[in-house]
């Protein structure tokens, strides 16, 4: 009966994860060319597959098999996959029978109207135009919390469907720490006078060349192309089809840009294919959601992309390839991608700076949601916000509160990911330091299976299997802390820019 | 009551479409270059999204449909739409209830194997590796057809599965009669001594120029790019994914095989993305498939791809783009793109010689289920007919009977659709030169909106509206005959080789 439960559970599981498939393959085929007059078309099929999922996900056996479980001692399963595998999915049951169908139409249209506004008041660079649908937006979402659990903020509830078992009172912790340390850190920078940007980076090189040597680096890396393609798109972006196929996209507007969403794409795609037998078996393939999965994107792009050792050994290869940097030396070079400097738009900011972006954003939800600040206020506590820890002010909404799609997604809950992840990276890269004192040598000589193989063993394989608070317990026996990302922080950019 | 049963049935028509273009999507997605560990997963979706589309075809409510139907007067429909929908629901249904699903399995099994055994046999030239594939596929494909309707000839009910409402032994006719006209004709051809062969169409030139050149001729004739995306692939193909949406691909082996591929697919496609909307709402967009389709992108490679006309107006861009073709004056060209010499491949065949190629697979397929050739004689049958009607014989079996993969795919019963489109637009063209005199006037113009219109106006916007013998009789009056074709072939090649 168990047994026989549990394999009902896993075929429910596969078959959510097969629409999830196919909704994916169709979102990259959009990207990848599909003609327009066909764009309608698809959407409808679209919509038939969620509520054909929805009517899979709520059918009667699945309402007996989640009544069984709830009965049952699911504490006592010694099957770590097969326990993880039925609270989540008592967990997705719950979510999804709780919030009303007319609810999930509603967001569904007023997301999708929103974003056609937000476009249009982008480049109108007009937030009055936005911000009907902006209030729309977060009172809609709002709405939907409440509904999947009422006795809490609705800023937590929203934020654990990205991040699971997030506890906002503690990220705002974390936030505080990082940036009390890192806000004096970046005007130390400011005070050297020291600007170490070069051209090269920001011109944009014959694209079949670069992509060629770009792709050489990735596969040296371990980018494994029996399981992946790539593909080129104005928004770099990775898009998880199966559990060994994961596809990635940049774009070439300038050499840095593309290298570095190259790694970035390649750290989110290594982590989606990498899941073992077993959490495929579970429909646990893909990786930890929001946080964890951004911890690995940026662990590819920065704690090794933008690391000293790693060009030391890709530097040489560049140069012959592209000849524009033969007359750029590798200190120069080194320093120029980790130039500091603070800008107006996220996807523009330095590793150091960048961590403010999201602090900023996460901030203005957190204050929305314990009543603080009104969605009509919400451009003034940016501006503000952007004077105060970046010393910088947007010359018009287009730049300021509006550079980003995500609330007009209604993705509210979601900007603390980008930071956290930052943070995950820290303590993860500490723990491995620990473990291999020789990890930066490995990267300069080349060999990267150290580093994979950390990663693969002690986060990628696992999938879905933990909640991203085990899994850094279990992996670096801590809690998340901000001091070793913070440490990190701080031996890096003051080695570079020669403060002691 | 009726208006709610025909709005359930388009509803299930609909569904039916939506399965069959996620399938075409993602068979599209394999060529175009899905991740080979994706492979495995991708198919088991599509399996399961089979098994879902079978199960909404047979539910009850489409039971509840059929029987409605059944017991209405569905010829006393006016709307000619609505009729032909019900009229094919209820055939559809019938088709598939009839075969048990046991054996439906094991008909994709037993093909999908037999295609890897038909790789290897077809590597390896040896027939006989491929025979016990070869001899159960035709006997599951029997087994099939006499399920469906066992007071028929099987050979008559899969070849209506391919060109619906055909009949075998008239098809014969017209094919004695094709061939009757046409083997003399090629003796006469090859009697002259001409050889209009030239060297440049068998070269391929750079990529990215000639797929340029190709598709600025597909879109002055009238490919709609807002429709339509185009990818390179091993083998020529057009995949109807939407009511708006038919890819195509080709290869650049050499010009001669791409430039007209492009011109076969773009016909396919127009085909396919050009049904009027009351086709689209009752699911009836794609074209009528088998010998109609097929007669659609010969029209567009061969009527107007390969006249005198055509290149008239397109040749001196050739010569402007790929300078090979500066130093050959157009009469060579035009000779050279319409030179006749007998191929054992049909694959390489010029326009004359090619009818006789399925004429021979379609005779030995009905010798068969007549009882008068076994599978183990099928080899000789094939290399007698090629002896007798093309004067060559295969040196092997890779270049003789195992040439095509159709039978190792379970396509018995397909063949015949090739020469048919030909029969198809002899008269086709027939009667839109008696319509339209200033027809071959206007494509040496370059003005291709008549051909264009007609084609739409008479065929294109109706989907599968109508049966293929329906068709024939609605556009030109008549049924289906070989005279017009053999008009045509007769007046191009006599006039090519100065045969009085």
């Amino acid at each position: 009966m168990y047994n026989d439960n549990v394999e009902k559970l896993k075929n429910i599981l596969k078959t959510q994860r097969y629409y999830g498939s196919i909704g994916a393959l169709m979102g990259w085929d959009v990207w990848q060319g599909q003609p327009v007059e066909s764009r309608s078309y698809m959407q409808e099929i679209s919509g038939f597959l969620v509520r054909e999922s929805i009517a899979k996900l709520t059918c009667d056996e699945s309402k007996y098999l989640v009544e069984y479980f709830k009965n049952y001692d699911v504490d006592s399963i010694e099957d770590i996959y097969q326990k993880r595998a039925i609270k989540k999915f008592i967990k997705q049951f719950d979510r999804i029978t709780k919030v009303p169908v007319d609810l999930q139409v509603e967001i569904r249209n007023a997301t999708q109207q929103a974003q056609l506004v937000w476009e249009e008041a982008y480049k109108n660079s007009d937030y009055e135009l936005f911000k009907p649908y902006m209030y729309k937006n977060f009172e809609l979402k709002t709405r939907e919390a409440e509904y999947i659990d009422n006795s809490k903020n609705p800023f937590e509830v929203l934020s654990d469907s990205f991040d699971e078992g997030i506890d906002v009172e503690n990220v705002a912790t974390l936030f505080t720490e990082l940036k009390t340390a890192i806000i004096p850190l970046i005007k130390e920078i400011a005070d050297t006078g020291l600007d170490y940007e070069i051209n090269e980076l920001a011109a944009s090189y014959d694209k079949n060349l670069s992509s060629k040597v770009m792709l050489d680096i990735l596969k040296k890396v371990g980018y494994n192309t029996n399981r992946s393609i790539w593909g080129e798109k104005m928004h770099p972006v990775t898009t998880g089809v199966g559990p060994r196929d994961a596809r990635i996209t940049t774009n070439f507007r300038n050499f840095e840009g593309a290298m570095f969403s190259f790694l970035h794409e390649m750290g989110h795609g290594i982590y989606n294919y990498s899941a073992n037998e077993k959490a495929i078996e579970y429909s646990m393939w893909g990786g930890i959601g929001g946080a964890v999965h951004e911890s690995q994107s940026r662990f590819y792009e920065i704690i090794v992309g933008r690391s000293n050792e790693f060009w030391k050994y890709f530097y040489p290869l560049l140069q012959e390839n592209i000849k524009e940097f033969r007359n750029i030396n590798f200190d120069t070079y080194y320093k120029a991608i980790n130039n500091v400097k603070p800008t107006i738009k996220r996807l523009d900011a330095d590793e150091l700076t960048y961590n403010l972006h999201p602090i900023i954003r996460f901030e203005i939800e957190k204050d929305y949601y314990d009543g603080k600040v009104k969605i009509e206020e919400i451009r003034e506590a940016w501006n503000e916000k952007y004077k105060e820890y970046l010393g910088i002010t947007p010359k018009n909404d287009g730049e300021g509160v509006l550079q980003d799609v995500h609330w007009a997604m209604g993705y509210v809950g979601y900007f603390q990911s980008y930071t956290l992840g930052n943070l995950y990276d820290g303590q993860f890269l500490n723990s491995m330091i620990k473990e291999h004192p020789n990890t930066y040598i490995e990267i300069k000589n080349g060999n990267f299976s150290l580093v994979n193989n950390w990663l693969h063993d002690n986060i990628h394989q696992f999938g879905t299997l933990y909640t991203p608070s085990e899994l850094i317990k279990k992996v670096t026996g801590e809690e998340l802390k901000s001091k070793y990302y913070i440490d990190y922080l701080k031996n890096k950019f003051n080695n570079l820019y020669g403060i002691k």
